[in-house]
């Protein structure tokens, strides 16, 4: 048995914590798959039915995401500072809730998503919740710490092209769209995709302050 | 004089967070009736009275949650984790910020309060705060931590509840209204209305990590 | 070689977090200073030339955030409490993160900036920086509590202000401004506006918090 196994052996409860982020993580990137399916689906039917499955992946989610702070709760010792998962935890959270409100919103508001907007927000939020992926499956063992900056620089640039989109979306909508009832249901959808990539920047902020002190 | 008695005497500085814990308390259960008979009362100079009792415990409420922080800030020693007393008291705070928000925009935008949306969430607010001021009131002996942990499930039951209430009452304004400058009126009503029963998971959420550590 | 020279000798990482919080409150001075001239100026061309220099101020300030969260994540020793100086760090980026913002949208909107209500935010905002920056500044050496204390009363003086002007403003709008897509677009505005105050309220409790530690 090698010091690893009698390390995984006496930090059983430390060892949890990998494994739950690693589960929200991976859930975050089927989420992101699955906003894109959304907003190129055109029938009704099956976009409410992929808006179901993203409903239940989130709700799944939060379990995760409350058995991290359970765990917190419970465990002395903890992989990193406290702080940090508490922070780590909370911002991925963000990241699910919001992916899943942007769903939603784009259903009940009955958004037509084939908008050049909302299409550019779903191909960042994809990328992003793929390079989160990255950077959090890195954190067990920080071998490959370049990895995780390589994938936190690409967080920061799809939250900056995400504003972009923004600005000029709002600007299109604005100029183009003589409803002001339309404007307020655009401008919320757009304000929701908007705030997933902020949480992105926020879990990269997290992970980058975790591997300053631990790397 | 029992080992308890003995405790009170040498610990009084770690006894003053749970009275002034459930001083805020006793004051959002009273803040939440008030919210309840505000959107009932018809008359517009009576409802501007009691609105004016919100903003006098709204007030009160602020000089509470700066005494906890204060003492916070002087003690050494605290009942729980110093970050769960100051988690715990900003989400209290800002549930009284909301519930005074609320009532302040009713009238501010003269909006009509007798709306089955304002007097659903109106209702889920009254019992909103009840809950949490039976949960806060269990902490300082944690005798009955089942009655705080039912109390806790009620609220995430109201905050349920209340998103519900939200997209039901948002969606009915768009299909209803014509007027869009009064979408925006009514629209930031429900959402501060809202956000009072997201404060409401907030404190549960608190208190829960409190008692998985100390109960 | 005094006790003070020898004190710096040895602690220099320590003193790095007042020069970096110095560092960001002479930056925030400018910004609300370069804010108030953006308002007051009619020419569009140099307005946009303002709000350039906003947007590099603010870049600036980015950075030295940044510079803030890496060294609390080397040092271990550190002049206050971590969560203090996180906190801190956090607050005064907010505000040079709103004051862009409003800038950004002021020009981005096309808005008229000569408004009663845009042009008094100004004011409250140029003091307030001017107000935060003071208290700051005597973080080093607390030799003028006093001061610190003073300066924090007129912050909670302009964050009371600003609530006023915000109500009239939108009271204000919505009696007069017959275009439902003004009023998102000025509404949104001074949203940004308030903000603004509410961090420099944020930045204010903190450094109460700090002063009530160690003064």
């Amino acid at each position: 048995m090698g010091l690893n196994s009698v390390l995984k052996f006496f930090l059983p409860k430390d060892r949890v914590f990998f494994d739950l982020f690693e589960n929200v993580a991976d859930n975050l990137e089927i989420m992101g798959k699955k906003l894109k399916e959304i907003v190129a689906e055109t029938d009704y039917d099956k976009r409410a039915a992929l808006i179901k499955q993203v409903e239940d992946l989130e709700h799944k989610n939060d379990e995760v995401t409350h058995r991290i702070f359970t765990e917190l709760g419970r465990n002395f010792i903890t992989p990193f500072d406290r702080e940090d998962i508490h922070y780590l935890a909370s911002a991925l959270d963000d990241i699910a809730d919001y992916i899943y409100a942007s769903a939603k919103k784009i259903n009940f508001y009955r958004v037509n998503p084939n908008d050049i907007g909302i299409s550019k927000f779903a191909d960042l939020i994809e990328q992003g919740c793929i390079q989160v992926q990255t950077a959090v499956k890195e954190l067990r063992n920080m071998k490959n710490v370049r990895s995780i900056t390589d994938a936190l620089v690409r967080v920061n640039s799809i939250e900056n092209q995400a504003d972009d989109v923004f600005d000029l979306s709002i600007e299109r909508l604005f100029a183009t769209e003589p409803d002001a009832k339309e404007v307020i249901k655009k401008r919320e959808i757009y304000q929701v995709l908007e705030l997933v990539t902020d949480k992105f920047e926020d879990a990269g902020n997290v992970i980058e302050s975790i591997i300053i002190k631990y790397a």
